[in-house]
């Protein structure tokens, strides 16, 4: 039996409580900071323990598993830090990994052993009420050990996420959010650019729009609070990938004086995009 | 009875056949350059003519259709020119409008009546098997005169795709290639530049690749010679949508440093995203 304490009720966290309760083996407890959200919690018989107390939740805890924004992480976790078994295990589902994983090492060094975790999940819906046990069923989660990073508690956290249905993949931190910079959060912001360049130049057109247009600009729509803090919080690796789109629209302002050019630039996007390996449905 | 030529037995011509057909009042001939589309025509039952000879299918013809490839319409027009009956309408279905409507226009001048149109339908499959009569139901056309356009060939023509079940819009042939530039080209050129920026910078993220990319980078499957041929034609719409995309990425270089700026431009992004008014449907 794994003692898991879950940091925050939201979609990610009452999905794990969900997930862990579907795989068996696990004892459950959930931290919640409203009244209201432990009582949901219990209402749905979520848990074993739900409180606002952090030190009801996590005294016992093998696994701690922070579901809260990025920006709250540090905070909590400092509170956790005084109160957790020496030896715990500690984790979080932060969509930036460079920064978080510099802090929350920094803080559990001294009793704890924390590996950064990005469950790529849910990134659309919010709230308790989005909860399912299949949230994490065939998505991808990357595992972010560093050089200092306990390879039990590594193997620990990557076995976890595994037991809930991800594809787990491990990557070091900096790479990691490279890679988000790149396949999801600097083209989030390219569809907002996207969207105000027309706005601003010609309103009208989006009148003329089709279902391209809709596809191509459907994460333009997500919440602009959680976006600007994860942008925040990516901010070089994001920075590099505009500076980069800036040279790539450069060529091809040249590339669109040559068709012989244009045809082999989008043939190979067209050879390159026909291979992604991608989910079927629409939204997830 | 309105005795229609349709030049060119395509998804879209196929459709205007099986749509003018079930909308009735119409007599209809379809050219193709291959006797087996003749063949295929006539097997399907699609026209009351169907033939390889220009002549045959044009000589009676009221409502002209030119539902070839942009780049083959010259050629084709100026054959149809010949033996086209005095006073006739021409239309086409290109995605491009000022270029082709300033080259026809100058073909038909001493007989016919040309006036542009742009069905904004099918652009994803191709062939004549693909072809529906619903292809066209509550899709936009926009019609394109100009200031030497005949005021009873475009109501004529405005009337017919009413008729096919387009929703039909009028915009001179310049505003609808900046338009369509925004809204359509320039986004399929934005889409094709991330998935090469991320195969040259990164190609190991595109494994990390969710539901939000494959939805923003869905158009970048199109294929290319047919792109091509678009951006060329309506190059110097294009061209003022990349050099203004540079412009809004270079502001975007700041606001990654401005919290408030960059939360304020997704907002106003998520704001009229929001409002837009789209197809439901993934695929058209």
């Amino acid at each position: 039996m794994t003692r898991l304490a879950i940091i925050g009720p939201g979609l990610l966290g009452g999905s794990i409580a969900l997930a862990a309760r579907r795989a068996g083996g696990f004892h459950v407890a959930v931290w919640a900071r409203r009244a209201e959200a432990v009582a949901e919690l219990e209402k749905r018989a979520i848990a074993e323990i739900a409180s606002t107390d952090l030190a009801t939740v996590v005294r016992d805890a093998d696994l701690v598993i922070l579901a809260v924004p990025v920006g709250a992480m540090g905070a909590l976790a400092r509170q956790i830090a005084a109160v957790v078994p020496s030896g715990a295990i500690i984790t979080d589902v932060g969509s930036v990994k460079a920064a978080v994983v510099e802090e929350l090492s920094a803080i559990f060094q001294q009793r704890a052993r924390f590996v950064g975790s990005h469950p790529m999940a849910g990134s659309e819906q919010t709230g308790l009420e989005a909860a399912r046990a299949g949230l994490f069923d065939g998505a991808a989660c990357i595992v972010t050990p560093d050089s200092h990073s306990d390879a039990a508690a590594v193997a620990a956290v990557h076995h976890f996420w595994e037991t809930l249905g991800c594809r787990v993949l491990e990557l070091s931190p900096a790479a990691h959010d490279e890679i988000v910079a790149l396949v999801s959060h600097f083209p989030h912001l390219l569809a907002a650019a996207l969207v105000n360049l027309i706005g601003e130049k010609h309103a009208e057109a989006f009148e003329f729009a089709g279902p391209g247009f809709r596809d191509t600009t459907r994460v333009a729509s997500g919440p602009p609070e959680m976006w600007t803090e994860i942008l925040r919080s990516n901010h070089s690796a994001v920075r590099a990938a505009v500076e980069a789109m800036i040279e790539k629209l450069r060529e091809i302002v040249t590339l669109l004086d040559h068709d012989a050019s244009m045809n082999t630039f989008l043939t190979q996007a067209k050879t390159q995009r026909d291979q992604l390996r991608l989910p079927k449905s629409s939204h997830a």
